[in-house]
């Protein structure tokens, strides 16, 4: 059997349908798609490069379902205040003098620290959007990208007409690349007028392209739709005839039972960002009730700004936990669930189900591996447990993204990451002098 | 200035009253002593040992503040199961058989993993406590330990008569130690008869040694302790007599305000293990109404079988998330308030805070150094929020307890991991062997 690439020496999580464990298993890589997978002995391989997982758990790469990856330069900014102070005094300033180079910088360090915790793919939703689609590609990465619109002008495209034309020619441009897509995504219902929404939805359809959107994530927001409209927001999506299976809602903590059976209905695609949820006090999604109507959640981690990493791990450790509490039942959210929830479910949600987030003959190959020969990861009873409640993103080895080695006994093999936080640093300085002078960080010296 | 080792190039976050910080610092120790802490220049330093921070973060060493180290061996043996059903089926046949070297292995494994992940000290609670100790000493950590009382039979000392004669001989045997302190730990309310509590509380106070305990855990501990005395359990214990500055509770989930108000008054010290609250679905402690009323509140993970680590970064990020949430509330819990409650105020809720919890002239030198130079911790606006936010146990590149260099790059130097990891899959492998055959893990294939 003639492979690029042979994965050998460890446990394969598969992640399929029946969620298929495969010990000491063996799998195959040629060019981007995975090949083989199974048992090593019949078999003779003739193989380029072996990887050897040592002991380790051999698993998808992890899907980030929401990010806005630029933050990253934001990162411990300002926490711990209210929310429009947050927004007003840091966010607002730093957003309006953004540029393209901020947003490549930000993204390639996001892109770093997302390969190096074992995430293989990203959604991302962001201003100038083509520079978070290059870092993407420049670091190896799979990722759907969207250009966020709104009712004011943007730093980026200018006014709102030419968002949609930004949009279409991102699609246009990045429509055969083998990593990278690209969403239409308005902000958020009270941030577009039902005209954009319609119009991006419109956008979406014409091209095939899933739509992307921050959904109830307040309750500041429901009240202002409700207000507004008359209506609960998935109930305002409803009437414009936005609901449908290529709308990704990130968030939805404040669903009632109703909007839940219209999520469902309608195929509709859910993204749970618990750690953002909680820093932000926004509230806490009923993902269990979610889950039970039948709709597909992956897991995000949000933006630096309100997390503050990028560590899919401590994401799931957190989905596990808070929703055990919310629900006073140990039993909600088990390790597996939630661990297909960063995986196959995650991809699914991305409209990306065929071709990642599970390892099976014929799907791209995107694979981590995770080394367990640590003190904290010792002893093993159940693999899936220790994903969730016991690994952190350093555990994560190795990242193979479509058939490609990005990273290597934890060294990015196709990024300096020295020249890249270097950049980084020297971004961070000018936002501090973008600041109002009043509102320098409390604890730095 | 004589100085055995100089700790130099990185911020120095001293966790003082004023939570000082010093850019660029200095900290010098001589024996097992902080002897010099500040500014560089304008000293002559004759130094043994310089160990270069690289530009790092220099804090105190965290303190768990409640653990069961040995339960390392039950990490992910069985979760998201019903409370009974973990009890009964795994944990209780588990602990029947337990022997001395089982806490001894368990306990080294803990030693391992809290080291690599930035503890200095701990406090713990289980059987054969002995070993805990001896663990502990090997591991050239700072450390509480009492071995668990209750009204049955201990596989350790027989009846519960010899439990008290155990712990005092463990006080008369380790008086002297520089980093083994002992504590008596009667095992929780429902547990532990009033005589079994005041006995317990007389042997802590003749010794003036601290008297550890399972407080208020559980719905179901609350509603037994009222049914059985006709009080809550603060006021049990106040019946008692027990309430006092010794008095360590750990959990404190369900308090009313007059029992928060009873906890402050007589100084008693409260640990919080969010986590394991989380996880277990025990409920959400009021730690915010706790610090507001003037408790001293420390930060424990409590044991791996409810955790499922040691990690007291991840610690610190739940607990500063969760209140927020529980509170609709984004100011609830800031970085530095946290992170106190992992340094100092751990400390001093062990009865530490003369000697350890900070850096100052004069205190044990029990300090920690966080590698920033990393993607997920760049740039940095304000180091509380990295650590708390951002970092993970992994991030803790050195680590000195009573002045000794324990860890170097993420090297233990008196230990041997993989021979520790060894011994602990051995005894993984002997208590699937004890389960009841029809409990086996279910993902394992």
């Amino acid at each position: 059997m003639q492979l690029d690439m042979l994965i050998k020496n460890g446990m394969i999580l598969t992640m399929d349908s029946r969620n298929s464990i495969i010990e000491n298993g063996f799998l195959g890589i040629k060019r981007d798609t995975i090949s083989y997978i199974g048992d090593g002995p019949g078999n003779k391989f003739d193989v380029k490069t072996v990887i050897d997982a040592k002991g380790g758990l051999i698993l998808p790469g992890l899907v980030n379902g929401h990010t806005h990856a630029a933050m990253t330069l934001f990162r411990g900014l300002a926490d711990d205040l209210p929310l429009m102070e947050w927004l007003n005094n840091y966010i607002f300033p730093v957003e309006s003098r953004m540029d393209a180079d901020f947003v490549y910088t930000g993204s390639l360090l996001a892109c770093a620290e997302m390969v190096m915790s074992g995430t293989t793919t990203f959604c991302d939703m962001y201003l100038f959007e083509e520079e978070a689609a290059r870092a993407g590609k420049a670091a190896g990465m799979r990722c759907l990208v969207g250009e966020v619109l709104y009712d004011f002008d943007s730093p980026n495209y200018g006014s709102i007409e030419n968002g949609l034309k930004y949009t279409e020619s991102l699609i246009k441009k990045w429509r055969n690349d083998p990593l990278v897509s690209i969403a239409v995504a308005p902000h958020a219902l009270f941030t577009c007028s039902p005209d954009l929404l319609s119009a991006a939805n419109a956008l979406a359809l014409k091209h095939k392209v899933p739509l992307i959107i921050h959904l109830a994530e307040t309750e500041n927001e429901l009240d202002e739709i409700q207000q507004r409209y008359g209506k609960r927001p998935v109930e305002h999506l409803r009437s414009l005839g936005i609901l449908g299976p290529h709308l990704i809602a990130d968030h939805c903590v404040h669903l009632n039972d109703n909007e839940i059976g219209l999520l469902a209905e309608n195929s509709v695609k859910a993204i749970h960002n618990p750690e953002s949820n909680m820093k932000l006090a926004s509230g806490i999604a009923p993902v269990p009730d979610m889950l039970a109507g039948g709709i597909t959640v992956g897991l995000g981690t949000d933006g630096c700004a309100s997390n503050n990493n990028l560590d899919l791990f401590t994401e799931m450790d957190m989905a596990a936990k808070l929703h055990k509490i919310d629900n006073m039942d140990t039993t909600v959210m088990d390790a597996l669930t939630v661990l297909r929830m960063a995986t196959i479910e995650g991809a699914r949600a991305l409209g990306m189900g065929d071709i990642i987030g599970s390892l099976e003959k014929g799907k791209k190959a995107d694979v981590i591996i995770i080394d367990v020969n640590k003190p904290h990861l010792t002893p093993m009873y159940n693999p899936y447990s220790h994903l969730v409640y016991a690994a952190g993103g350093n555990d994560v080895s190795h990242s193979i993204i479509n058939g490609r080695l990005i990273m290597e006994d934890r060294n990015l093999l196709i990024m300096d990451i020295h020249e890249v936080m270097e950049r980084a640093r020297n971004r961070a300085r000018e936002i501090l002098e973008w600041l109002p002078s009043s509102d320098a960080p409390p604890a730095m010296p």
